[in-house]
């Protein structure tokens, strides 16, 4: 079964974080999100809807497919 | 502003049916979806969350990363 959309969205979004040297808290403060949620996300347990990873990739400065296609 | 993610999805899955030479109301019904349903993601109108992009992908026999990145 190929990988959950989710999941890889978690695994980029994590990868991403950890490139820019951030903690959970700091990149949620950043995006005004919980880091609850956010901890949510990177684990692939958020069910986001396309308009969500459009919104989080602009937040971010990247490409909403970049978040979803492993790299 | 780049191309929202549900344009995307729509687009690939429009050229989708129309390789497979199918109708929207025949591919609606290999889905077990209405047309009126399928209309919309192909519009780009849907704002389907990430798990429902994997269902869709599953029963296109598609990847899933192949619905929402343009050829």
């Amino acid at each position: 079964m190929t990988e959950p959309l989710k999941k890889v969205l978690g695994a980029q979004v994590r990868d991403l974080r950890r490139a820019r040297r951030l903690s959970q808290e700091g990149l949620a403060e950043e995006l005004g999100v919980s880091t609850r949620y956010l901890a949510g996300i990177e684990r692939g347990e958020r069910n986001l809807t396309l308009d969500s990873v459009d919104a989080l990739a602009e937040q971010l400065g990247v490409e909403a497919r970049s978040l979803i296609v492993r790299r």
